[in-house]
C-alpha cells in the first residue's frame, strides 16, 4: 500500500494514489461471497467500488497525514466515509427521489439491480459504515471510535446529509434565498465534507483549534464545491460529467447559480476557496495539498 | 419516570410501563422544531412512537435490570433500537419492498407523507440511532458505548436485518427448505432480537458467558416471535393485527406456517420458546418476567 501524503509533488497525483489506496479499502472492507443475500453485496460494491473522485476520503487520508495517524486507520475511515457517501447517492438518484439514471458515467444502482436492491444497499452501507468505525482496528482507543461514529452520525442525519435532502425536495417547486440555500447545501453535502476534513484531527487527538480549523476549511470547501458542481451541471456537457445534466434547472433545483447567474456564482466560489485556503494557514507548508485542492475543486471541469 | 423491572408483579404492566417509558425517551431523542427540514422530524416521530409492541426496547430495558444498569441508560439504549426497528418497518413498506399501505394500524409512512420522506425518514432514523448510542449520555465508558454501536451495526447490515430482507425478496418466488427459512429469519428478525437481548450485558459489563445466554435467548425468543406472527397471518383476521394479514401467502412469501402447517409449526415454536427459557436458567428468579415474555409471545393473538 502507498500512500501519497502531504509530502508527494503534485496533487494529482496525490489523488490518484489516495483514490487506489480506497478502492483497496473498500474491496476489503464490503462484504463479499456466495450467500444467500450475495445480490446486496453486489448492488453494496457496484455503487461503491469503480468510480467516484473519493474527495470525501481523500479528506480523511491528507487530514489524518497532519497528524501522524496510520495510513491504515485513515483508509478505514476514508472508506467508511465513501460507503455513506455512496449510500446517499443511490437513494438520490431512487425514482421517488432525483429519479436519475445514470451515476459515475453507468447505470444507477436501481437500473442496474432494482429499486428494492438499490434501497437495501443504500441501507446495508450505512450501517457498515458505523460498523468499520467502531471495530478495533479503526483506532486504538474507544474514545476515538465512539467520537467518529457521532459525529458521522451527525453529519448523516436529519440535521445534516438526509435533512438537506429533504429540504432539496420540498425546494423543487419553491424559490429560496440565499441564505436558504446556503443552508441547504451545508447539511446536504457540507456536513460529510466538514466531518471528512476533520476526521484526522479526531483520530490524532489533535487540539480543539486544530480540529476546528479543519472543519472550517472542510465547510467553506463543500460550499465552494456544491457552486463548482451547480455551475458544471448549468455549463458542461453530459458526456464530460458522466451524469446528466442540465437537469437541475428542468426540475427547478435550488442553486446559488439559478438565483445569482454565472458570473456572480462564480465569483462567490472563488471567495469560499479564499477563505477555505485561509484556514489552514497555522499549517504551514504541511497543509498545502489541501490548499492545492481548494483551487483543484473549484476550476474542475469534471 | 417509573419503570418496572424484573420484581413487578405481572409481566402485562412491566410490557406496559417499559413501553410508555420508551416512548418518553423517543419523544426526547427525536428532533422536533421548526427548521426547514421538519416535515422530516415528523416522518421520523409518526413511524417510531405512538404504537408497536417495544419488545425489541423491553428486551433491553429488562436484560439491562439483570446487571443494575441505570433505567436511563438503558431507555436511551432501547430507544436506539426501536429508532432501527421503526426504519426497518418504514423501508419494508415500501411499494418496491412489501408494498404495505397500514403499519401499527394506521396508514404506513409512505401514505401519510410520501415516498421521498419515507426513505430519507428511514435513512435519518438510522443514524440516529448510532447517533444516540454514541453519545457520552448512553453510557461512562466509551469501550462500552462503541460496543453497542458496532454490534447493533452488525445486526443491521449486510449479515443482519438487511441481508434477511434481501433473501426474502428474492425468496418470494422460490420455495425454501426449513434450514434456509430459519436462516432468513435468524437475519431478518433475529440478529436484532439478539441484540436487544444482549445489550443489557454489554451495559453492565457482564461475564461473556452472560452475556451469551442472554444472546441465545434472544436468538430462540426471535425465531420463535416469526413463527408466531407468522401462525398470526395465516389465521387472524387484518383488523386485530392492524396491518394487512394474509399477504404472506398470496405473495408466496417463504415462512415455516407456509412449509410445515399451522400445527408443526406451532409446535416448533413451542420447543423453541422452551430453549429459549432454559438459556435463563442461571439467572434464576431474576431471569422470570423475561421467560414470561417468552411464552406471552408465542401465546399471543395480535
Amino acid at each position: 500500500m502507498v500512500l501519497t501524503v502531504a509530502q508527494s509533488p503534485t496533487l494529482a497525483a496525490a489523488l490518484h494514489d489516495t483514490a487506489a489506496a480506497i478502492e483497496d479499502a473498500l474491496d476489503r472492507l464490503l462484504p463479499k461471497g456466495a450467500d444467500a443475500q450475495e445480490r446486496l453485496y453486489q448492488a453494496m460494491r457496484y455503487s461503491s467500488m469503480g468510480g467516484g473522485k473519493r474527495l470525501r476520503g481523500f479528506l480523511v487520508v491528507q487530514g489524518s497525514a497532519l497528524f501522524n495517524v496510520s495510513p491504515r486507520a485513515a483508509l478505514r475511515v476514508a472508506a467508511a466515509v465513501e460507503m455513506l457517501h455512496a449510500y446517499s447517492l443511490i437513494h438520490d438518484d431512487l425514482p421517488a427521489m432525483d429519479d436519475d439514471d445514470m451515476r459515475r458515467g453507468k447505470p444507477s444502482c436501481h437500473k442496474a439491480f432494482d429499486e428494492a436492491t438499490a434501497i437495501l444497499a443504500g441501507d446495508a452501507l450505512q450501517a457498515r459504515a458505523f460498523e468499520v468505525l467502531a471495530e478495533p482496528d479503526t483506532h486504538s482507543d474507544p474514545a476515538v471510535r465512539v467520537e467518529l461514529v457521532r459525529a458521522l452520525a451527525e453529519a448523516a442525519g436529519a440535521h445534516g446529509m438526509a435533512g438537506g435532502q429533504m429540504i432539496d425536495l420540498l425546494a423543487e417547486h419553491e424559490r429560496l434565498s440565499e441564505a436558504e440555500i446556503t443552508r441547504l447545501q451545508m447539511l446536504k453535502t457540507g456536513r460529510l465534507l466538514t466531518f471528512s476534513a476533520e476526521a484526522g484531527a479526531i483520530m490524532g487527538k489533535a487540539a480543539l483549534a486544530q480540529r476546528h480549523a479543519l472543519a472550517a476549511y472542510g465547510r467553506d470547501l463543500g460550499l465552494a464545491f456544491q457552486i463548482a458542481d451547480d455551475l458544471l451541471d448549468a455549463t458542461a456537457e453530459a458526456e464530460t460529467v458522466g451524469k446528466a445534466t442540465g437537469k437541475d434547472a428542468t426540475a427547478g433545483k435550488a442553486t446559488l447559480v439559478a438565483l445569482l447567474g454565472v458570473e456572480r456564482a462564480r465569483a462567490q466560489a472563488a471567495l469560499l476557496a479564499e477563505q477555505a485556503a485561509a484556514h489552514l494557514d497555522s499549517f504551514e507548508a504541511r497543509g498545502d495539498l489541501l490548499k492545492d485542492l481548494v483551487h483543484h475543486v473549484v476550476s474542475r471541469r469534471a
